[in-house]
């Protein structure tokens, strides 16, 4: 049994991690941290999760790490992430951060992004992107990998291939994404009150989300050469998914077939990935750890459609996808 | 033209009271105030409002207040809201109040139920209570009015006349109440973050919300006897809409019939009361000043649905209908 | 490794169900029957399960079913079920039916309830209820068990173990129960039309639904007398999810404090009945196989609140736990 | 007093637009028609609607028209609607049609797009396009009205004004349009089941939607030259609303600055047109009559955003506007 201890654990992404690993055989929980010094027990966190786990949540003790996990999820905000892992990397225990603070190229990157200054720059750029399907092999031995972003997950998995393989121009590509509203976290905010989001749609920070920088670095770390993404999430009224409707243009010659083909032959033996031949919905991928991609054409213009839970295969299953090739179980332990 | 003010409008039913007034041909808004400085276009606080719609938000100065209106509408919290109106008054203008601070008969139950001094306790009890249909006399002649919660409204507009009449039982009656999301108000809180109430329903304040004593003082107030109301809530993913499911039973040798037809009877003059003869859905009245009743019965239990739009005829409509009241307009007028 | 069945799988029960199985390590689905002869890929009805079972859709062949299963699930609709398994138990296999075709005590409530000649009269009244919470002996051995109805088992979970120790008034009981639109079923109709139910809600069949009788024959069976129960389901806009409200008095003497230790010694080994201490929403138990319940009073009156999946509980879980009580594994495989 | 007609009105179109007549003060229904012969009451058709309204259901008989109304809008689906009208426009009364029957250029794209004989085509091409802020001119004297599509709206707004201005490119213009779930009508089918669309989202008719010709070819009638739209529909889980998120290339040397002049100053006197300099939400719009734009900028790639709601500017609010113009009466009568 790995002990495993989830630092920060009280968002959506905490509590669907918490239900993946109830279900994996080789795993106990043996920690869960929170900051709020008052919320002892989980299901007054998660009432989700009433008498089905013991461990009460704590105050991360950096000094007693070691003796109580062999494994950590560290599911913090940016920067408070980096802080902890910082020493945590110390103890020689192996981890997963769900933040972003590891999974930019390089660090004047993330400080215009996220304004703050990067509590562990020497190790930013050298940490795995934890994309099993493009980088299995240096996840498998990390000692650290970062978690990729639920946006970035969507527009990677249909593009990073494609690009990789010059059937597509790199740019313009133009990613229209559409997310439910637990993408935001679980933090009370009048722009994700109830009756603001529900019965509506809307764009936010076009042309600035930070999401984009970091598809535009994984696919220049996965291909080699730049791109261009023109991105914009849109909020709709749901809680879970996300849906990316992607425009790009194919290299001079190359056919919708064989864009199509390639995505089917490079996914073939990959457990998660589904190359669909409808335009999927969210729900056929909701509280999965699927993603789904369709190739349509419409006069020269690519259109893909590529749909994901933001919380499953866009966060803590990617999580547990992850871990289970640091552990070499097999990948859908606890995935199903 | 009559000027009015909304004074503390950037709530949703600020909102709709403002939507209604535009359409009011007798009315200028000539006032709108918010507590908050900042805040000084109506577009920023409500985008539905950009362009239609000149008057600023400003802070409310009582000393200007009479060369600025004729008539307020006061939509302030319990407590802000009297402290303000005790001073309004004197002014001699007419006011409708959307507060609870002057629905109840006795300033203790108003202290016990809200927890805070009244600031104006002298005129509890004596302030006319905003529901035409029964109080349609005192109001027309009123300075100020009380507008009634929305769940009251939903309650007591079948539950009087039968009362009143001797129809039903006044012990035991059952509400059990099903509410949209923006009967909690616009302010960011965490029970009402997007994700926490979207594909879920929940009861809360079992048996202590502070609306049950409202009903009954109200019946008592209308009725001339006690009654007792068990009252359950519950908040359903849904912006809009009050569907009240009352239990009863009838006074000895009453049939299902003779209330279905007391109530026809009793509101067959009235333009926004419909009884109907299929269980009204809350869509079938929102958006409008309709309250749909309808009467079934199951083997001696009187099962009675009582269906309203908690901001319209549970706030705003119901005010504009008190206003137009109080003006001797055609009760109707914007409320179309 | 026990071959299975799914006949009649097209629905939402059906899919949960093979979603449920697909963790099972003790079960492969070696048969899924429609009646549609159209529709052999799975993928193609269910795009949640495209690719992750090999199985094809087929006519049901009841001659050919020995060699194929040791088991069947049957989700067809009422009579159509008990035409097909009054068949099929000669075949020596067991089955959970999912219908009503044989949760009643009596062939004439059958009838009248479900206007239809019962294809299999000489069984009903003696086929094992399966709420194993109540009736785990006789689930053990029986090789055929009538899943319960959804509203039924919120209802009976807290009802049936306070009768039978008489600590509560058999009559009124008022049932107020509220239900996301998979209730329903997957067929198009008018009333279940997204933009018809979205944002609003609605009470139907008032006192005339056919979960009443099941609720009160099923108790009769277990506490051994009679009570009367007034039922009111709502559909409400979401998806999945039951709660519901439960009024009722207590037997005199009797306190509330009694009445919530008598539900928490009753189920406290019970590995899917939660005993919470605030009100449950259905959030917290949907997608999985808990029951929440929570009991407050009002001045006297109990007033109890039950929550389930009505599809994972409230179907195609609770068929999985009799599942594992027929076939002695641990009664959560599959189900965590 | 206009004696109006509405002809096929027991879809969601009918519904707005009955809303919007009652509220008008020139005009009275005094014909609604329906293809269904046993629906008299509009109370049973449109609860909303129930004691608004004394008119009842009938099937129309167009010999006796001309003494019923003096103008008609007409709600059928398309062919049925040109079959109709063909003969009503003998009679000399005006029409306004909501179909796609009379809004293309020619026949032939008509019959490809619409797989049927049109059964008018002489008429088609010649018809008013019911914008009035393009078309105002032809609309005021127009016998006939062809209403626009929900989606040709959202994108023809922004569009046609910058396009006949050559302030931007006119190929690739891509729209990711993002629909409520009323846009399809009011006819049950399994894809707009509740629990298909709740909670989901997903692309639809990628490529292929038959808006996609309407909008280029009224593009071409308004600006005189060709252009090339990318479309693609999304249906997502709320009841109204159309979000379309338009990406285009200015023409050289053209700045995002001048297209929101551009686009501020074409519309300056328009009364339900308004840039707005925040990304709209459909919510902003929704029941009202308004079109919100908002022109971002992306590292040279333009991002423009269009909301709208579908049955109203998208369709009955449309309708009326056009009303308005074709009588002259102030245009946002009804409309406020």
């Amino acid at each position: 049994m790995i002990r495993v201890g989830v630092v920060g654990g009280t968002g959506y992404t905490g509590l669907e991690l918490i239900k993946l690993l109830l279900r994996h055989p080789e795993v106990s929980i043996s920690l869960l941290t929170s900051r709020d010094e008052s919320m002892p027990d989980v299901g007054q966190v998660h009432p989700e999760l009433t008498r089905r786990l013991e461990t009460r949540f704590s105050i991360l003790d950096v000094t007693r790490v070691e003796d109580q996990i062999d494994f950590a999820f560290c599911c913090l905000p940016h920067a408070a992430s980096a802080e902890v892992i910082r020493t945590l990397v110390d103890t020689g225990i192996r981890i997963i951060d769900f933040s972003a603070d590891y999974r930019l190229n390089d660090v004047e990157t993330f400080e215009q992004l996220y304004l703050v200054k990067h509590p562990d720059p020497e190790r930013v750029g050298k940490v795995s992107y934890g994309i099993p399907e493009f980088f299995r092999d240096q996840i498998k031995d990390a000692q650290l990998v970062a978690n990729p972003g639920c946006f970035p997950s969507s527009a990677l998995l249909p593009l990073a291939p494609l690009l990789a393989e010059n059937l597509i121009l790199s740019n313009p590509i133009i990613v229209d994404a559409k997310t439910g509203v637990s993408g935001a976290g679980r933090k009370a905010n009048l722009k994700f009150h109830f009756p603001e989001c529900n019965e509506s749609v809307m764009a936010y920070s076009v042309g600035k989300h930070r999401h984009r920088p970091e598809i535009e670095q994984i696919l220049q770390r996965f291909t080699g050469h730049e791109s261009k993404i023109f991105f914009t999430p849109h909020l709709i009224s749901m809680n879970r998914g996300i849906l990316s409707t992607i425009y790009l243009r194919p290299e001079k010659g190359v056919s919708v077939d064989t864009i199509r083909s390639h995505l089917l032959s490079f996914y073939q033996h990959e457990p998660f990935i589904r190359i669909v031949d409808r335009p999927p919905a969210t729900k056929d991928v909701s509280h999965t750890n699927f993603c789904d991609i369709h190739v349509a054409e419409d006069r020269g213009m690519i259109v893909i459609l590529s749909a994901l839970d933001n919380l499953i295969k866009g966060a803590s299953g990617a999580a547990v996808q992850n871990f289970n090739v640091m552990y070499q179980f097999p990948e859908a332990t606890a995935l199903i």
